[in-house]
Order: C-alpha cells, then sequence, then structure tokens
C-alpha cells in the first residue's frame, strides 16, 4: 500500500495496529529495546520462544536500539524521517523526554503522521494514569454488560478473555493512520496528522445506544447475561455433552419450529405468544428450552435444529475453530511456516480484500534481524559502524 | 476527507462502518427504503422515535428509493456513479439479484470500491447462512471466553452485552475502505478494489494467540471469569454498596503495597509470593481480598486505594461514564442538539484527529430528509420528477 511506519511501540495495542496495517502490505520497521518487546516471552512457549509472537510480529521487520543513548535517539529520528507514519504506545510524554515528540520527529519530515495509543489519551485529568487494559475496558462500559443480570451471581462480571480494548484501540488507529494518509494524498504538502487514541474511548465508541438512552431517559443498561434485552429466545443452552449452543429463535416464525422440535405444550401457553412476551418470561421460557438441550449432545443438537432452520451454532472454543471449514476455505485459519515451530495456526488477513488478499510473508522474526538492511540500506551506515554500535551498546 | 459513499445498509455494522467515515468528515448517502432502516425504531423511545439513532444516523445524509422499482434500482446506479464506494450489509448476493452487483455498479465507476458486510462472507459454504451477530460472536470464538471458569457456574456465556461483533466488523469496514482509497490515490486509474469483511473473522482476528497456541501445542484457551489467566491479583472486587471493583495488583511491588493496606497477616503467606504463586492460588487471594473490598462503599475503596497509589477503578456504569472528567474534557461524552430531543449525550470523535477533530454537524436526521438536495442537485432531477417519482412509489 506504499506506506512504511515506524513502530515504537509494545504489548498490544499499537504492534496490533502495525501487523492490520502489514496485512494489507504496508512496510512495518519495529523499534524494540535491546531485550525486545514483553510480548516475545508471552503466552505459551516452545523452546523459550513465544506462538503468540508468530502471528503478533508477522509481515514486520524488527531493528534493536538503546533510546536511552544519544546515538539510539539519533538513529530513531533518521529511522522516522523515512517513515510516512509513527505509531507508539508508550505513557503519554515519555517519548517527548526522550527527544523523540512531535515536534523532534517533524523537524525533517514535516509531513510525518503520528498516531499516539494510550489508556485514556494525550491530555485531561487522567492522561498521567497507569494504562491497564482491564481498567480501560471498565472505564469504557464494556465490563459492567458483560455480566449476569444484576442479582444472579454474587461473582464479578467477566473479563471478555482476550485485551479486547487494546485490540479495539489499535484497530481505531490503524483507520486514522489511512485516513491520514488519504488527507496527504489529496494535500500534499500540508503538515502531517496527529492521531490521538485512548483505548477507553474506543470501547464507549463500541455502546451503541447506551449513552443517548441515559441523558434521554436515565436508563442505565445493566447486562443480561448470555440473553438479548430485547428479544426471546436468544441465549446460550447448555447441551448433554458440557457444551452450550446458541439458538435464536426470536421471530415468531421461528419460534413456532422450534415449539414443533420440543413437543412442550406448555411452550404454547400465550405467555409465550409474540416477542414482548416471550422477552418478559425469558426467564422461564430458557428453562424449558434448556431441559430439552440437556438431553443431546451438541452434534445431535445442531442436526436437529438445522434440519428445523433454526439458527443455532455451538458455542466454538478453538478447536472447534481450527477444523471449520469456512475459516479453512476462506484462508482465514491457515498454516504458516514459522523456521521456530515447523508450522503455526494464524487467523487470516482482515479486512479480505478480493483483487489484492495479502499474504503473511514471514512470521514474527528474531529480535533485531533487520538491523544490517535497516541500518545498512536505509541509513547508509557501513558494517563497520554498525558493529561499533553494537559495542557502544547503542543497538542491542 | 474527500469522499463520498453511498451506504445500502441497515441495522449495526454497515451503518456503524458509515458513522466512523462520517465523523472524520465524508459524505455519507444512506441508502433507505420507503420504510427506512429498523434501528430507527430500535431501542428505547421518545414520541415513537430512537435516541440511539441520534448518534447511529448523525452525520449523513438520507434518500429513500424502493429498490424493488427499476427506476429506484436506475437511481440507486446513478448515485453509485457520484460516489467513490459503496457499502452495504444484505444477505451475499441479494444485491446483485436486484442489478446492483459489482459489475453494475462499476460500469459507469470502473474505480468504484465496494465494501460488502456480511456473517461470514460472500463465498464459502456458509455464505448464504443468516447472519446472527450473537451466532457469529460465538462462531469467532468470543462467546466461549466471556464466562467463568469451567464448573464455576451453570449459567450460560453470557453475551457481551452490545452487538460487538458487528461494530468489529464494520470498523474493519472503515479501515478497508480508507486504504483501498489509498491504493487509489497512489495508482489513479486501477479498477476500484471489492472488500469483503465477515463477522465471524472480523472477532476471529482479536483471538491473539489462541489460534497459534491450539495449533502448535494443543492448548485450548478457557474462560477465566474476572481474572486473567496470567496475571494475580486483577480481578473485580465486590464493594459494601453493590458495585464491583477493579484492582490491579499483580506486580510484587503494588502486591505489597495491597497487604499493607489490608492488613491480614494471611497475604504474607509463601503461597501468594510472587505471581506465579498468586495465580495458582488466584481463587483464595481473591476471597481475601474481596473480604476487605466488602467491608466499604465503592467511593471509600477508590479513596484509599488511590492514596496507596494500587491501578484500581470502579466498573463503570453509563451513569459514571456520563460524569467522567476525562471523558468530558475530551469531548468523549458531549452534549448535541437535536430537534426531535432538545439535547442528546452523544459520545465523541474516534480516532481523534489532533489537528482536526471533526464534529457532530448533526444528529440522525429523519427518514429522507435530503432527497430534494440529493436527487435534485447531484442527479438532477426536477421538482416535478421527483414528485412524480413519489407518486409512483419510487422514492418512499
Amino acid at each position: 500500500m506504499g506506506l512504511r511506519i515506524l513502530e515504537i511501540g509494545h504489548f498490544v495495542a499499537a504492534p496490533f495496529c502495525t501487523r492490520l496495517l502489514a496485512d494489507l502490505g504496508a512496510d512495518i520497521i519495529k523499534l524494540e529495546p535491546p531485550d525486545g518487546d514483553p510480548v516475545r516471552q508471552w503466552g505459551a512457549h516452545i523452546d523459550g520462544k513465544s506462538v503468540w509472537w508468530s502471528v503478533h510480529g508477522r509481515n514486520k521487520r524488527s531493528v534493536t536500539l538503546n533510546l536511552k543513548t544519544e546515538k539510539g535517539r539519533d538513529l530513531a529520528r533518521s529511522l522516522a524521517t523515512q517513515c510516512d507514519a509513527v505509531v507508539e504506545n508508550f505513557r503519554p510524554g515519555q517519548l517527548a523526554k526522550l527527544g523523540l515528540g512531535d515536534d523532534e520527529l517533524r523537524r525533517a519530515r514535516p509531513d510525518l503522521i503520528i498516531a499516539h495509543v494510550s489508556g485514556y489519551g494525550q491530555d485531561g485529568p487522567y492522561r498521567d494514569r497507569a494504562a491497564f487494559g482491564v481498567i480501560g475496558e471498565a472505564i469504557g462500559g464494556l465490563r459492567h454488560l458483560t455480566n449476569h443480570g444484576p442479582g444472579t451471581t454474587g461473582l464479578p462480571p467477566v473479563r471478555v478473555g482476550v485485551s479486547i480494548g487494546d485490540s479495539i484501540a489499535g484497530l481505531y488507529a490503524a483507520f486514522g493512520i489511512v485516513a491520514a494518509l488519504c488527507r496527504r494524498y489529496r494535500s500534499p504538502g500540508e503538515a502531517g496528522l496527529t492521531l490521538d487514541v485512548a483505548l477507553t474511548e474506543s470501547v464507549l465508541s463500541m455502546m451503541e445506544g447506551m449513552l443517548p438512552e441515559f441523558g434521554a431517559l436515565n436508563i442505565v443498561k445493566q447486562p443480561t447475561g448470555g440473553a438479548i434485552a430485547t428479544a426471546a429466545p436468544s441465549n446460550a443452552y447448555p447441551t448433554s455433552d458440557g457444551a452450550w449452543i446458541l439458538i435464536a429463535a426470536n421471530s415468531d416464525r421461528l419460534f413456532a419450529r422450534l415449539v414443533a422440535l420440543i413437543d412442550a405444550p406448555e411452550l404454547l401457553h400465550s405467555d409465550f405468544a409474540g416477542n414482548r412476551n416471550r422477552v418478559h418470561n425469558a426467564t422461564r421460557l430458557d428453562g424449558v428450552i434448556s431441559g430439552w438441550t440437556r438431553t443431546m449432545p451438541a452434534v445431535e443438537l445442531e442436526q436437529v435444529l438445522n434440519a428445523a432452520d433454526i439458527p443455532n451454532s455451538k458455542v466454538f472454543t478453538v478447536a472447534d475453530i481450527a477444523q471449520d471449514p469456512q475459516f479453512r476455505e476462506r484462508g482465514m485459519v491457515r498454516e504458516v511456516a514459522d523456521p521456530a515451530f515447523g508450522t503455526v495456526l494464524h487467523p487470516g488477513i482482515v479486512p479480505h480484500v478480493v483483487e489484492a488478499p495479502g499474504e503473511v510473508s514471514w512470521p514474527g522474526c528474531e529480535l533485531g534481524a533487520h538491523n544490517a538492511e535497516i541500518f545498512g540500506d536505509m541509513l547508509g551506515l557501513s558494517p563497520e559502524a554498525i558493529l561499533q554500535m553494537r559495542e557502544e551498546g547503542v543497538i542491542g
């Protein structure tokens, strides 16, 4: 896509942003400290290497620089002038303290696009707070909703299970960078735009009608467990073999088919006639449906529901995902050769661009794998100069 | 941003995509059937009008066309030639059946960018399945993880509480459209790109190391409730006034501060020394912490934790969000004048572009509010011709 980006990032948000851009063909230079991005050590390992890194670092080039040295910072600035954009997710103001603030980065490259990703944003009273993903998700309103209805259990609202807030913030940053690049194509010579993406705000932007409904009607949106507040039946139901199956039979037509299947006369009662009544009596309704689903294993239940053309699906574990024919056929679960592990399962490239689907050209690489080519070819340093920098501790 | 988009969408995914683009300054023409996008009726109402629509439809222009008429389809094609991109989220193939397939749309505008958003994608064995958001989220792997650990409750895994899969797919589509536009700026005259965004795949792309860890090590990722599988203590804890408070004290330094606060000698036991031991004994640890948090209301607990500099936050409801000083100061909770309701609370514009922050120029408008200006000024139809089309049922 004719886009070169310097990533001065770590953990999830900024590196996820650049992974998405790399997947679409951008050239990503990931600048790492001499001991590397901590994600290289995260999650399950084989021979001391994180398998997640195979995905998180794919299609990127890695260079190491010690930004605590003056020469390291000089080289980082030089790299930035060769790039269209810089993405970073340190605490607000931290790069500026190192002499890598927006003004310094733009001195030699005024049209540089700069994306800052942080917990709360680059200004305001919370700017300096530590950015923990789980806390940001709670402030953005997501955590309150991932719970059973008030009074159902004494257990806490659940985490989504992945760092969803960081990933959404990273996706917003990727969107903002290409939007800023469009603007530069349209108005060449203009100063580069600055993006200020906050995790809390990225999450809040996904909260649908929650804010206007509170403002206009004082409605405080509450969690509804596995159900949908406005449609029934729609929930996850237990199977005899310990799985969960989603059934969405919340139209009159679909509900009638479900009633025919279950053969439970009590469902013909007027309490369950029409969506409004079904929502009102959803707990009782879900009880009857659960009693039925519990009599069959997931495979049988799926067959029965599919035969009746009732929308349903097992709640997929990764084992289901890995063998799913749709994901496989569309390249969304793919085997990628990785010198560290043999073969690794990767998710595919989203969005899928029909005419230019892209590819995983290489999995997450070794720390500093591209030092020679980038410091040599791109910055014109001689092999001797690179060696000396290594001895001086400028390169890791 | 010099971008005009025709949205032939409904419900959440495609309209959320265009809302994001509209927020950044794109001109969105939303084509609606004579009875309008169903979201105009969704959620809480005032005088028969959905307040969510105020946000979901903001900054867009609305025209009505009956695509069941030949003239309606002609006009839709004419509108498309005046646009840079078309976004749609009907069932795969449905627009093509109406003569609005990719080839027909591009006949007069070969560089048109087309974004299809669907449940499972435009091809493959599941292509024709009904696209229910909750089912797509389950297939993408999210639903399995939004649960308490295996064996904790008999309750189903929870829904995130909003249509998160649709919104993430919409955000991916917005990202893809601007990326395709960049490509067009760089290579003018090339044929327009086609985006094929699936809800299931958009969700799967957020699942971090789940797929590579399964492929390489056969690990089936399981839910962990309010906790994080790899760090402790980090959970939501109950307060005496029925709220939940997040505490992330999972470094040795932070944990020592928490122990000093709680004054519980049992926490000095070696079972809780170091993150590895704390994770192993997390249930017991969380029990002790809960016993302490339960003795205080949320306000007091926050003060105590803040004074000790331990990362924490109440789990925000929308009432907390609406009055939060950080969101207010950054314009992320803002009051927008809406002729239908007086004032409505809107979320702000993400990503925040420092030099061009954009604005909410108008809230979601009436159905067909821009028929006259778009059919007149843009397509050159006379007032008489528009009137006649209305009488013929071409315009709603």
